[in-house]
């Protein structure tokens, strides 16, 4: 909670609009909605610049319906909703009809956010199996009213691909790399570039990758210094995160 | 064994009310009924307060059918099965009828247990998706007869949800915290409560959460002195040690 | 923090006595003392009955001899620093000349603190090479006010040791249970007793222990219910649960 | 390949009854029967007293078939096939029409050995859900013939179960424990004959088991001297061993 | 190697001011410097505003002069050289007289770098402990000319302190978290300020910590969106990181 | 990029018949064909001797069928698909309805390519269950233009059945090594011939072969000298590593 | 404890020798000295045919002088140490000065034990490095009254090494096989002897082998059945476990 | 042992020249040296081309000694001891008085070896840390009798710099890539060259490399096809398959 509200409410105790007992209830409650079994943080809106998303693995149709409602009545604008399948997309449109649900990156989105930047987020996939994830960072970075550039498999083992794109990439402010298997496509972009390099993980590879692990542990390792590692297969993650970086 | 009734036959045996062989054989088999594929503690009741719990993974129906009755003969009030699928249950039933079927807990419970405390265990989940293993705890606990308070969906990305509930949690006597991803909830509750806090991970996460390994490890290392850590999604491990602290 | 001191700093603001402004330093600065490289916490005492502990390791002696110098002006009755080697305790005793050395258990204590209750806790060794960290709970134990029984050497390999021993153990309100190698010491302790199991895994092994990993599965992994499990080697939070447990 | 084989093959080709092309051809094709996908031991029989067995998993019903059929045709009394589905029982009745299906534990028998010794071997469970495990082991003694005593659901959390049937297992040559969980089971019955252990990690348990590793690794690191630890959930590889130790 | 140098080099070769083979050559030899054993990479400072870094683990301190003389030749401004003990320290020394050597965190900085922007990263950590690592981070910012606020020790086993001092990191552009055990601190400093979140995982802890595996994965496992990983121990890599944000 | 290529487009700008805005734009794009969702390689037949091949695992069907389609239009001697299913399967015939698919390697390839040499390689396997990966091998080098000879289930449990194979594989310049459960077969051969060995886990074993890991670890630390490992049940890419070897 | 120490003293409460109290405190007491950080198992000598043997690690000089003082006074003629350094070695002088260092195993030995029977265990290592491990197992067998076959060096990748040997191996009755790298010397006994074989697997070999890891998997998965494994490193537990197979 | 030596004894048993028993005999002994400790391999020249090569590690200096005296005296041309320290070099010396040490790879050389083909093998190594591995692969190919052309410190965070240098590389038969952290440069030069590629993942690295795991995952998992991948830090392994290569 900043610091702002505080004072604020304290002001409030002060010049005597406010009890004690109103003002420590309304820093607890002011802020979230209690459903139960969630409760909607309806401050994120004002700490982050968009509300909260709905992360919808392990909710019930019926909680992410209820979810859904109480943030699209507080925020009817734009909604994300991340690892939905078609039973969460439904849950999402009986609340809003115009929800659209994309099947690869598993998002489900409501309306739209207008880019408050000029500044473009580069998504740069190794292979063409790396593109869900990477459509989950790019579409989320979309509703988050960022520009996006798409340059997908470009991986290491033809590098003159990745020349050959070198230069859209190279304009962009903030990359994200999705990359598999070995993930070296982040060393090498990040030796490349001169902006912050996002890396994303991904599970797609054969035995030994270990779910993913392969990758994590390389992008951890990258002798290119100032790249910043995302979880497995965090496509919503690195998009944020290059969120957090434009809106600073 | 407890060293009281290791007397109490020896002096059967001093006295001459109990032959040598009759005391060893007694010893032996009194406490337990063998079904074969199964040894069902009946003396768990007497060790506990509360009668053998019927573990359902990797046991048949049949199995299931036959230790339930086993139990409901001797210890008529109240009986848990847990990890416990739709057939689980119907076999439960069959001995049973009354039995209820707590889904997404995967809990089988019959019966009721009076309250045998006023102290109250709080649950608390750092999401939604926790609350499955959360409900597990929180079921159990009442079977036990242990008053509870459940505080879900309070985790640390929005800190003043937590804030906001911390009176309700810091009159409880016990704390039960379960979180997946990186559970730092158990450290950030540890922090605030004099409470003993038992941390239960749960494998809800992206890739990196390996099944759970990243919020139990994260739990094991809590900053927090006094965090006591269960197995990863087991709800009924941690009422348990609840039922334990308040029952010494 | 508590909501009643909120709850009194807000009244003050209230009435006049305190401007908000004021409110809100104090809020921050009020129960931690800024050296810099530490912020000691001298707002544990009130909010756990004991100040804070220093955890020596990775501290220089210049910064042990600040914190112990800073804790002891404002809670000069006792005083514990874990993970000491021979310069800390220097460090420490710069500060409280009566400061002891539990070499074994890399412990300096200052001070005594009376037994706040009758109720005792066992502290319970598989072996005799897991002694150094069932030390480190004992004496933070007594440090706290907290009565320790030990039984020491009683692993499951002679099985016999722990039976002669249960005695002692039953009649505690908590066993705190400390063993390396496979840390079957906790699972047949936790099914003979009723009381609430802590479960300390300890580095003491060959090969495929990988440094506590072994024990601290099996622990985790317990057929037994109700036992909760503490980080590998860390006798002092197992300690601290048990107080915890004994003190709400 | 054994000496004595060798030695008069060699007396073979001094007397001229064998050239050394043949001698070299023989040493290598006389003792197994090419299938293209298989090279069938024929030789094992010598070498271990029982033909070779049908390990199903990654082998087609077509391939299952005529392994079975070159077996059967060199061994027409008894014959053994394990991880054995349904599909794989069918290929094998192609052959053997008397085959038998035990579900539980996927093996397929045919025919019978008789006892060769009058040692038994016990197999002791810690849980119900561990029987399947175990039946693999006594159901393969069987069929070796060797005796068998099973002895299950007797783990350390009701200790009293144990010794009331240690009498049954105190009489065996070879004692098999199986057990999940933390596989504590291995160390107290190491601690409590003098009997071999061979102990079977299984699969069986909560999260942090991690598929039977943290069976396995409690196994290794038993605090009981002399147990011998096979891989999870292999009873087949268990009753080998025992048979090993029987007839050597 | 950017696209504006080649452009240059072929306009070059198009109006024959550059021979084709010189221009193949001048592509390959221009930008870094043949010692053998290292080839130093004078391109750095173009493409990254800083001249390559000298990591000295492995590498003799004769090498580490001769790198240092090729950089400190080219680029006499500034220089630092990571992971430095003694010796490297010397190694130094030998070129740049001047040469500082921060020996908690291992660094020789040579030179210094005006600030090239007003906006601040803060250097945040759970412990004392974790210093070492946050010294890297904040000396290697102020080389690149980043102004740095330091907050240290600020764990959430006391959320005060982080509370108190939220002020001063919520008005900085990048927040830089260090810690280690379960490393929750960068969840919740995640969770409060809207700025880019970089996490550093530090070593310290107790046996399940694995060396910081514990507060990496927790770290990339962070309910609150948007923070971004680096290696264990790693300040360095993370002052890059936050350098690369703010040149964007 | 080779440097060839290089010079002969610097030349061709010497020249004047290339502008160098083109040459730049040549250098990039030449090689490749952009389908938004792949970079199809097609300078990848000059560099390699043979086209790009699919790898199928998380492309979609109709991102299949356009890739095969841009490598048949320019390459319609020869394609190998990997990893596929059905469905890829189909995906490919829309193309060449020739395509032939080998469902236990998942492989579909379409036209021949003549052996380009005499040299052989091996392709040994340790168990039946080992061949899908094996026949993954044996196809690509058979489309790659190299001989094949196969050598399976001549595990080291039955060793007579390797020796009197140890003629045919000693033969060979290349021997490929498949075996799952502890891989041991691979010391084994690499001791006993002296051409090159390639060593590929496969994920065949029971639980503690932990999908491959048994066996990789197994082949990295092979006592025989001169063993190169490949990915967990990677035929595909032992076989190109053979076929790098026969090309060099 | 066995059944007919039980009964002996039950009978001697039946007729009145002994008191019922006494009898409780007899089964606790009888068996074992209490030194305070020791339980000294003189029970043991009658469950195993052997006394407790000491392990020194973690033990201090001074406690296992007492511990050696009570076994030596109650069994004065063989008395074992394990992972004894010099300074164990003088502590277990002090009370039995003929006590023999074995330098490379840590073994200290005290006395002689006749051989107890002529079938021979052969201890079988991969390498020379081996040793130190295997000397371990030989030394503990010759204490234990067992015959010892060393073969030493023939590890898999001179295969002839092994089958030059293999007679002496086949002669055995047990087969102790001490490998590190990919310990695929006990698959390949396995594969070549009938009698049982334990494994233990060594800590020796380059990075990948992870402290023995490697060849613990390998073992645990070997292809040859009726392989029982002992930790890492633990030539005294196979000793054991051999002693057990010769003494049922 | 190679077929033709098998018929030549056996035509000369077949002839006379040559009894059953001592045919027998000269199969097992001929080929090996038995010192207790160690059987030296003397055939190993015969079936690879060089004698069996001294690794140190675990050995003592007198076995190395006696190990180097046996090979010398059969081959007194050229001899290689690996992980050699100061005790092993003088070791060695004792023999070889003109033995060299190689202090940085750990290698001890004596004699020469003139070259065997004219086929080059490139060395290259992502940074100057990782030339100890690769000195360790490049001496022993020298040894061997092959060309080496060493390229260092080539690491693709200066991609430019591989490129300035993949002339050289692409001229050799054979790539042999020693990385540390992530391993990257496997992958891009595998994608850049024909020839085949050896991988040798280092240690080198910051905590989360896990001593060299994340470099040799990465290498497993190069989305290159056709990179060999070797024990972490084991550059003699490469080089003796590079040898093997070119030896075929």
């Amino acid at each position: 909670m900043d610091k702002n509200t505080l004072l604020e409410i304290l002001k409030g105790v002060e010049g005597g609009a406010i009890s004690p007992d109103e003002a420590a209830s309304k820093l607890s409650t002011l802020s979230y909605e209690n459903l139960e079994f969630a409760n909607v943080d309806h401050h994120r809106a004002l700490r982050t610049g968009f509300p909260e998303v709905i992360y919808c693995e392990g909710k019930s149709p019926h909680q992410i319906t209820a979810i859904a409602n109480s943030l699209w009545t507080k925020s009817p604008t734009a909604l994300i909703a991340t690892r939905a399948n078609k039973d969460a997309f439904d849950a999402v449109r009986n609340v809003c009809p115009n929800a659209v649900y994309h099947q690869a990156s598993r998002l489900v989105t409501v309306g739209e956010t207008p880019a408050f930047t000029e500044e473009t987020v580069a998504v740069v996939t190794a292979g063409t199996a790396d593109i869900a994830v990477a459509e989950e960072a790019a579409i989320t970075l979309t509703m988050l009213g960022v520009p996006v550039e798409r340059v997908y498999d470009v991986g290491v083992a033809g590098l003159h691909r990745l020349i050959g794109n070198l230069d859209k990439i190279a304009k962009c402010s903030v990359v994200i790399v999705v990359a598999g298997m070995e993930g070296a496509l982040a060393s090498v972009v990040g030796g490349l570039v001169s902006a912050p390099v996002i890396a994303v993980p991904t599970s797609i590879g054969y035995g030994a990758s270990f779910g993913g692990l392969a990758a994590l542990l390389s992008m951890l390792n990258s002798c290119a210094s100032g790249v910043g590692v995302c979880n497995i297969d965090n496509g919503f993650g690195a998009a944020w995160l290059a969120y957090r970086i434009l809106k600073k």
